[in-house]
């Protein structure tokens, strides 16, 4: 698939079909996450993949937005680790640019995904910190539900003039 | 160009031809970093697109990591507005997923690009906000710098096993 078709019809998918996700897959998309920029090339991520049906429930109840998480056949939560944040406070912005890559990754393999925000809620934090096991130092930072798609890509236009400012604002 | 080989061939490029980003290629990767997916689908970003040399070489001072934006053709700085940080302080991730949505709809159309960290560098935030005549509600948040590349884009392997973890940490 063309890149730039993959980023105009990247949707959040929320239900999936009962279709697994092979390890190959899985292997793609969290190489593409590792590919991802970060600050000092810091690549501050840790990715936790979930498959567990029982776990997978229990990650649904993170928040009233996450119930997806039950019905996806693989969920992967990244995190980052606090040990390797030297670069002044970008982790949230690498683990991010790390989730955009798989969530087209997974475009491109035409599986559906979903990325949920855990970070900087505390209590959707603790939530995932007992449920993983994580250690202290360990920050879940958002939550991704992926699955073969049950509802159509398609593209919307977002596009607005009125967000773009020439030489200064 | 395929996503895939997209992703894994995406780089930081800091050295650039003299050739022009065309006003067509601009609102092209424009048009993909407002299809990121953000909280709540609050979309907080705005776009600053510099292509004039005085301007650009203020930007160069940035920080001592920004001296390519004297010499690359384009220079766009995101930022987020406060007023629409409606989603309890996701708007980094939003960004952040804007941005490096920008980074491969450029690789797909042949442009090199490098981001810039600004937030939450209170220093380069301040400089930005008197060059760029920002409203004190806008937060800039990130500045990408692009030109036609005069270095190779190359794969790289970052792929680290030892960073994947089943089921739980």
């Amino acid at each position: 698939m063309d890149i730039l078709e993959a980023l105009h019809t990247r949707r959040s998918i929320r239900k999936y079909t009962d279709t697994e996700i092979s390890d190959a897959d899985l292997h793609e998309i969290l190489k593409c996450a590792m590919l991802a920029p970060s600050a000092c090339n810091e690549q501050p991520w840790h990715f936790v993949a979930v498959r567990d049906e029982g776990q997978r429930k229990v990650l649904s109840g993170t928040t009233k937005y996450t119930h997806m998480a039950a019905n996806a056949p693989l969920v992967i939560v990244v995190c980052a680790s606090m040990q390797d944040d030297k670069a002044e406070g970008f982790w949230p912005q690498d683990c991010a640019a790390a989730i955009e890559n798989m969530m087209l990754a997974a475009r491109g393999l035409n599986i559906g995904a979903v990325w949920c925000g855990i970070y900087p809620v505390e209590e959707r934090e603790a939530y995932l910190r007992k449920a993983l096991s994580l250690p202290e130092d360990i920050v879940p930072m958002g939550m991704v539900c992926l699955g073969y798609p049950e509802q159509h890509f398609h593209e919307v236009d977002r596009f607005r003039e009125d967000r773009i400012h020439y030489e200064k604002w």
